[in-house]
């Protein structure tokens, strides 16, 4: 063998059971040799004789790879002088997903949207000892595994495809479960039939948005607001009108003068723990909101993400609870009740919404996984989700406190906070200047990721972060503050 | 007591430590009872003194729960005669939920979109003894239990926070894998930059829409397609034009009439295994269109479901692994591969698109189950996944042999089909004014479901139903066709 060939036959496995033929299996190989820069461009290949002996093939199979991949321009063949990798060969991505607008790092074809700037490259991230988030549960308290030894007792049934026919709308068992769940906890009123299951709250937002905004359609918001929110109604074509939130919440008096003016399609509001300020709607706004929505027929979503952890009173009636004659969508997360990588949300409405929001939901997502569904509802049924939530509430309102009180030491001056009514995170506010990706910054030199206010920064006078308490045990918040401390 | 009075004490559970107040749980209990039925419209409550006793409860706690629902229209108190059920409750749905045209019987109020006409209830079904879909795999040979193993153990790692932050686009771990598996089996020229794994391959299809078409836009589509594909992309507000399937699969000659004559915003193809008609794009048509890409820079989403499942011939390989400028965006499913409830899919596309598409997403899902991601990731690595398909391919082309033989067997007068050379179904087609319908309902009598072709009746010249093999054991299968030739 020639003193200048790489070992081909350790390089390209050939396997004879496969279906794809064996020709094909050795231009894969050489493909993926030459985009891992194995063999790089101008690189003399064997000739076919001496491949075929070191792969153990027949010759023919060799030259009808080495055709195949002259003819889609990895190799260029010379009669005299023998196969090359082409030197016109594309330099980090792949050419056949490369516009080539993007080598010449212009922005890229316009047969497709521009959502938003891409940024540039970001170096390899290390691995953080410590992550603050956005308000996430600890999944290490939650009955997971009851979950998947539930899961794996139906996968393991002889027949289930039962259970999928009728999966549009979420698992019957799950749906029946979360009913009779919000009528005992929030006072819905409601049946199976007025339960959507979603993968994910996000996505229970997007239904009912896709369900009654149009084009040119005017959906009010709060001014500082859930970011993906007013993002996706955007994308559906609709204008924001956005007012003021203080400490009641959002202000409900302009909300009736804008349906004085004009007849919004839309309301979009966050009673518990707004996102991302944690302020709570105040009962009397609360009463005069459900009659502008009745005074005005004005449509409603109504997110309650995480209304079952409340730590001090008891937490306010959702709107949907009242009397609204079908205008308050209500949407909620399991995945805020047990983990983050659970993605489990639920949009509540009218029957006849519900049944039309299920027809539409299947454009994005033809089902859910129905027997994971039909697991988390099990949760429900044996009454180890409502023990679960009653835990959760204990430790995390322990956790508040000790967040709180750490906080509370750094100074009034410097980190501005509102203890949280509920919820998993407390809302910070810093000096006006204080600059929080430098902060973001030192912190990571110490092993520590934390937002650095990016997402909240919609408006120039705001300079704050989220913190994410409830998945922080003793240890950890204690690090975490020994970390910020030397920070700051 | 009076012997009228129901026991309350065991009806209504009053729990201390909960958060909600007692007098709301009382409210709640009560609200449960009347949606029950366990107490009707008229009804009689016993005085406040009673009921207090009745719980053991103070006199105070019945008379605020009383007057919440008095408030909220459940009870009529009156001074002298007592306390008593509203006369004026809704029916079977919840009022508060409930638009007033629902219950005259009208269709719902005018501020959501009506996606198709709602069926009139239908009667609580039977469970089927067995079903024939639409073409899913066999859950039961899938490596299900490995996955579970391997999430479990992620789930109680102390700390995951990491994986979260990353999983817009899906798993690193998953699309690094998808990218190796995909360049290996399919020649696609990928790197995890190119991979974004969403919820089902659906999922995948509105991304990608999404990304390209605007309202006015047009796309072109088989005439016979895939229903859901079709609805997605009007719902975008594109108007469809149609081209024809034969055996070849699409006419491109159309497609290139088309072209010429106006711009087309994209053409939705699926080449392998045509929903529903199972048919192969011809190599000869497959070399044709991806002339007609270049040349008029015709921007395509190719739907391969179920590229991994070629029974007879090898697959052809993707217009994506051939030399298209980025105009190809490719969509697959893991759920074909392992189990109906498994929701996964990917979208293969260039990294600036793939980068864009991972942003639009979000606004309907801000992601997966990042952990069941890692653990599906961790089945291509080691190669179990690989193994399963092989293993997979083995057992569904005997049952394709068996299912086709036993089809033959009913005269081909009757059943007309050809054997799908690969994929989970056959395409049967029976003679004009044959009932499906009527077939469906005895074949329901005998236990067996079987879609009634109202999902491909979207032409009036078509009789047919996709009839899936794949998830049916030999026994099952024999059992089948026994009912389907005592019910023809």
């Amino acid at each position: 063998m020639s003193i200048h060939t790489l070992p081909f036959g350790n390089l390209i496995e050939i396997d004879r059971n496969s279906a794809l033929p064996v020709f094909r299996q050795v231009a894969n190989g050489l493909i993926c040799l030459i985009r891992n820069g194995k063999i790089r461009p101008g690189y003399q290949l064997p000739p076919s004789r001496l491949m075929a002996s070191e792969l153990k093939l027949n010759r023919t199979t060799i030259v009808a790879a080495y055709d195949e991949l002259s003819a889609q321009g990895w190799l260029e063949v010379t009669e005299r002088r023998g196969v090359f990798v082409s030197k016109r060969l594309p330099g980090v991505s792949p050419r056949s997903f490369q516009a080539d607008t993007e080598e010449e790092g212009l922005p890229g074809p316009s047969f497709y949207r521009r959502i938003t700037e891409r940024p540039p490259v970001s170096p390899e991230l290390k691995p953080f000892d410590l992550m603050i988030n956005d308000g996430y549960p600890d999944q290490r308290i939650a009955p997971l595994g009851a979950i998947f030894n539930h899961y794996k007792t139906l996968a393991n049934r002889a027949y289930l495809h039962g259970q999928l026919m009728y999966g549009n709308a979420g698992s019957l068992s799950l749906r029946r479960e979360l009913a009779v769940f919000l009528s005992q906890t929030r006072a819905l009123n409601i049946q199976a039939e007025n339960v959507l299951v979603t993968h994910g709250a996000q996505l229970a937002i997007f239904t009912a948005a896709s369900m009654i905004i149009k084009p040119g359609s005017t959906v009010i918001v709060a001014e500082l607001n859930y970011v993906l929110a007013g993002k996706l109604f955007e994308h559906l074509g609709a204008r924001l009108i956005k007012v003021k939130v203080d400490e009641e919440g959002i202000d409900v008096d302009a909300v009736e003068e804008i349906c004085k003016k004009s007849r919004p399609a839309l309301l979009y509001v966050i009673p518990h723990h707004h996102h991302p300020t944690t302020v709570t709607l105040s009962a009397g706004r609360r009463v005069k909101l459900l009659e502008i929505i009745r005074r005005y027929q004005l449509p409603v979503i109504e997110d309650d993400y995480d209304y079952d952890f409340h730590y001090d009173n008891s937490p306010i009636l959702p709107l949907a609870s009242a009397d609204h004659n079908g205008l308050v969508m209500y949407v909620g997360s399991i995945s805020k009740t047990l983990a983050p990588t659970i993605r489990l949300g639920y949009l509540i409405g009218g029957s006849d919404f519900i049944w039309q929001a299920s027809r539409l939901k299947q454009l994005a997502e033809i089902r859910g996984d129905v027997l994971f569904e039909e697991s988390v509802a099990q949760l429900f049924n044996t009454g180890d989700m409502q023990r679960h939530i009653r835990r959760s509430v204990k430790i995390y309102k322990q956790r508040r406190d000790q967040f709180c009180d750490s906080l509370k030491s750094l100074g009034s001056d410097f980190a501005r906070f509102v203890s949280p009514q509920g919820g998993m995170a407390v809302w910070v506010t810093f000096p006006e200047g204080y600059s929080l990706p430098q902060l973001s910054k030192r912190l990571a030199g110490k092993g520590i990721y934390m937002n650095e206010g990016s997402l909240y920064r919609y408006s120039p006078d705001i300079n704050g972060a989220r913190l994410g308490f409830a998945s922080l045990n003793p240890d950890e918040m204690s690090k975490f503050f020994e970390g910020f401390r030397l920070s700051l």
